[in-house]
């Protein structure tokens, strides 16, 4: 099955709602766990254990589990076999962008039934060009699994790059139309990160024909209710990503909060 | 001391080359080294058993080493470790790029004294925008670490985004100008990473003020000779990068081969 068909499946039957797994230190605090290896796994697997059998999507910030080294990583691997174990979907958010034979590395880590790291879907930056991402495409199409191209990302300082123009369009709408032709070669396998606080995202989605990852739910400043206008039609693809709003108040409000989100998500988006 | 005060100190002693350290698949099977953990550790470690003592520079990929999940992650803090204690400077390559506290757990994990995965440099990318970056230059500043941000890459894909029109400059010169601007108040730390074998580069270093990183210098096309035409004055911060052309030989000809790329820098470049 296809990774587009497997979340389509998911969100289908515990709603539409990614919720980040973002052990970084202010959460910490918030559940009372030390700054090491054993808070980061007690809060990390904590969520999985919360509402692993409810949420149809968690994304695992990479960094978070980074900033222990090994021991850290060893915590995401087992993070994410407890994710699949719960019967949900993981997006890891590595942002991992290469050419070649690197490129092919990251797709070892990842991607592929014997990857070590293996997530559902992976994030990547585009820097390089979309092309340099192929040998990443490859592997996910080949294992049934998703990727999340960074295109537009709501912080201030990403315009200048994002909305530069490459040929009488935003860099942010070429890398845009560029999966949207991708992906009727690569079974809708690759999705895009697009940030949702923007009125003007700078890029056209309406031919979008893949998921779009919308990070930055709650904390951030972005709302459910404001992600229709700058959406429009591409709405359907939108999966919603909250983290702080969910995970920060401490173990016990986990549970609550992802409810109430995924109910709000299914009454305010079709 | 300051990460480029540093640099200056050890390629004075040494010489100005970088060697990659990439234990591909082809690099393990021209070793006669098993496509496992041993293997990798064998390999990479070994390049610096080698030549450890000898070359200024190794720039570790860690693709190579996450491809083996968090025990391929726990060999390259051992490489680190025997870089670090053979005299020479470490720039891991993990092209890292995030917003936020996001970015501030990259930096945990591979910068300050105590990170786990401590390099003396790493290289990001700028997607997200170069001051999405400043928490990894805050603490590389403070630890008299250093930092390559991807400009200019030579894969033919990354033309479009890097020569898009970022306001009468490409995007390459706006990360270059940026970052020389930067420079100015971050000790010289932040340098850059520019293919070395396009005949226009699409991005004019004249004024960069720091370390500028050339990788694919061997097997990738690029040559030492062909460096000044691209270059010109800023040769002076160019630091060639040699991997395959030096590692990708078996484990007897690592030692010669970078030697007679040692003393070729010296005799071309001034």
């Amino acid at each position: 099955m296809s990774y587009a068909e497997r979340l389509q499946r998911i969100t289908t039957e515990r709603g539409r709602l990614c919720v980040g797994i973002d052990p970084m230190p202010s959460v910490l605090d918030a559940w009372g766990l030390p700054h090491d290896v054993s808070g980061l796994e007690a809060c990390a697997r904590g969520i999985v254990e919360q509402i692993g059998q409810e949420v149809a999507v968690f994304k695992p910030q990479s960094a978070f589990f980074e900033a222990f080294g090994s021991r850290g990583v060893a915590v995401l691997e087992r993070v994410l076999e407890d994710i699949s174990a719960a019967g949900a979907l993981s997006i890891l958010d590595v942002k991992r962008g290469d050419i070649g034979s690197s490129m092919a590395g990251y797709a070892a880590a990842f991607l592929g039934d014997d990857a070590p790291i293996r997530a559902d879907a992976i994030t990547l930056s585009p820097y390089l060009g979309v092309g340099s991402l192929q040998p990443a495409i490859d592997a996910a199409v080949a294992g049934g699994q998703g990727l999340y191209v960074l295109a537009r990302t709501s912080n201030p300082d990403g315009a200048t790059i994002q909305l530069a123009d490459a040929g009488g369009h935003t860099v942010a709408q070429h890398v845009v139309d560029t999966i949207t032709e991708l992906n009727t070669v690569s079974d809708h396998a690759v999705g895009l990160v697009v940030g949702g606080t923007h009125a003007d995202s700078g890029c056209n989605l309406e031919a979008f024909n893949a998921s779009i990852l919308v990070p930055g739910i709650g904390a951030q400043g972005g709302t459910i209710e404001g992600l229709t206008p700058i959406f429009g039609d591409a709405m359907r693809h939108v999966l919603p990503t909250a983290s702080r709003g969910v995970i920060g108040h401490g173990v016990d409000k986990v549970a609550p909060l992802a409810r109430q989100l995924v109910s709000e998500v299914a009454s305010r988006l079709v």
